[in-house]
């Protein structure tokens, strides 16, 4: 028999990748075949990292992961999904603040596309707290966030947003 | 190629299921083989309907579902999803305050078990203010609750819980 | 030219009236010609005071208030609002935890009756925190409510809750 | 016997208006006989429509319903509602966010003039959880947003801000 | 110089105590020189164990912690925390859904001794979901809640919850 | 014997500071000897007043308080509160949403140095709902601000933001 699903998307800015991010990827992993680990353009956003930058560090931290693959899309997360044959899009969902911004969005993907299902995940309890913003910001005045992203991503961090 | 996963399990109380519910069933069957609906023994909830009456509402109203089994279970729910050789255990997430508990529950069940993962999925956006609870309040005031509840529910409702 | 609406009800538990209720009665007041004060029968959740009792307290308390009345009703809130004629229901909403069971509850009486439209107003900042529960726990406590409801309630919850 | 009132202001930034927004005017006109839909001036959150624009759409939108006038306004709400004789100022309330941030509104517009009266309406539930900022971020991403504003609209938004 | 405050209340259920109040206990202690934990009377809520069982446990869990005392009170807790010549009432924030209540429980406090000043603590990460109730429902259950609380709690909560 | 603790750190933006903010400065000085209020360099944030006009304004508010010192900061509050020699940094906790961004501020913070301790403490119910954002928008658009700051503040937010 044929698994009903085992592809899986799970699309998001990652700038940078935490190890909040990394978690989320283990635990899906457990549950599908293949993760495809999928950077947005988005510009709007000014992020710290550009796409391709992002997609690397992605790529290295993932690397001992069998079944990730790392991508990055423009446009809707769900026509992205679609494109990719899948039709299950992973959110991880963070203790704080995040819910009620996550289900909007995921009602508003439901509305472009009926078939593609957000699943949420739950990250591990040390990591529930964990922000990309905040730890961008954290890096900026100096603070050592070697606790929240792996050790190339800090020293990335450190070279990108300390002023010298 | 055997699928990572095929089986995950539905717990709840069900007292009595709702549109909401089984939205949430149809939904997740897309993703898994087979779903395990599991009513939780809850007494000290003082439910409205008893255990063998709540597995037989959902048997009625999954009847026609390929991949469905209605259960019961006694103890804790990470407990029965192991049990059941299953690692999935699956909370449909409401716009309505459902999300601390829900996390707080999952947190306090991935305490109990490691390998048990628990995935949000969001049901219709027409239940997804549906609460059983309120259901019940409006069936005992003489409500029409035929819809958010499939009518046979809606009959033994308003036989309960109708002062007459 | 005929007002659109002149009436509108103002449903609730008043287990005791509150000033952060009569604040919202002296606004509605402002903008509809006549308030219906409705007390629910909610046996099931255990009030302090009878139906009678919760009715004449609310007479009292609002006695200098032209174009208010003090009913009760049994049944759905949105039928007793049709069966007066009127079709606007008004809720006050606090700082605290409200909104999500209020909104939920609006939603489903809008399913019951269409016609029905819940207004929701904001008492004033000093009784935004008010909640009839922790008056009760409080003056059990023997502590002083008379800041929170008028002299006579505090009278009346002392006499009803304080262990002698 | 005159209404004690027959005019109501909404006021808001409609970049651009929505389904939404819509349902609100259409609801409170049953209860008001004049709305006044006002559009704020804001160029400090960068408006994708600029204020003629948007006062437009608004006409184009509401043409067929009896009793609304659109108009813009610079300066406080409340002020502005006192220059049109209006004394209630309406918001609509969604089921994601808005809440606090309302309510810390309200409260601060009570504090600027104590005679005007905020009242929260809910929109239909289909509509509970449309944001302008993700129709424009969907528009963007070239997503079909006709199921969220009506269709002129959505054919402005994507000349507005689909990169061509 | 003497110290300003020296003293400090941290009044609650505890029923039972669990690591997390220990850990705002230990917290507590490095800032002032005595800690009173009090236990209150609340036979409303139905709780688990006795209050005197509930002061024995928590004098057992902190044992070793030199400045803390325990005591029981019936009453308001700040007539408590006045009584003891103390004007700091000391409370634990945890992740999930506390915010609302506490704020309106010290609001409430503030209005009957306006001396007595609320200071809100945060408890390890990993004890911010922590919470009695469900500690209690997971030891009915028979789940292992020796990572919640100490382990003659956990022995003693099998001892009055685990149905024989 | 000496205080455990005689000396706390309030940082913040104070953009500008509001009669919130020096409330809970009194507060705390009812603690603490000393209270070190700390304007923090946030120019990413695009305040409306510089660093130095920022401390000159809390310097001039907070004239008569004994036992305040002013300074500003850059780089981690935690950092800062070491190099000061306190281990108490305080947070003031608003109705509106402050909280979770508060406690993930306050566990990074805890994240970079153990030994400080956030204490989160709740301003005078009438200023819960005060945001020196809110305060400056209505500034800008000629609102009289000075129910919310001391007059010279409400007379420099004029003079900045006011267009001519």
């Amino acid at each position: 028999m044929k698994p009903k699903v085992s592809r899986a998307v799970y699309p998001g800015s990652f700038d940078p990748v935490t190890y909040g991010h990394l978690d989320i990827v283990a635990r899906a992993l457990r549950i599908f075949d293949e993760i495809i680990v999928a950077v947005a353009h988005n510009e709007e956003k000014h992020p710290v990292f550009t796409v391709p930058e992002r997609v690397e560090m992605l790529k290295e931290a993932t690397r001992e992961m069998a079944g990730v693959t790392v991508d990055d899309f423009d446009g809707l997360a769900v026509a992205y999904v679609r494109q990719k044959k899948a039709h299950v899009l992973i959110r991880g969902l963070r203790a704080v603040s995040d819910f009620e911004y996550e289900f909007q969005m995921a009602l508003t993907n439901r509305q472009f596309d009926k078939e593609v299902e957000t699943l949420f995940m739950m990250p591990s309890q040390e990591y529930s707290f964990l922000s990309s913003k905040l730890i961008k910001e954290a890096a900026a005045l100096r603070g050592d966030v070697s606790s929240f992203v792996p050790p190339f991503v800090a020293k990335l961090l450190t070279q990108k947003l300390v002023r010298s």
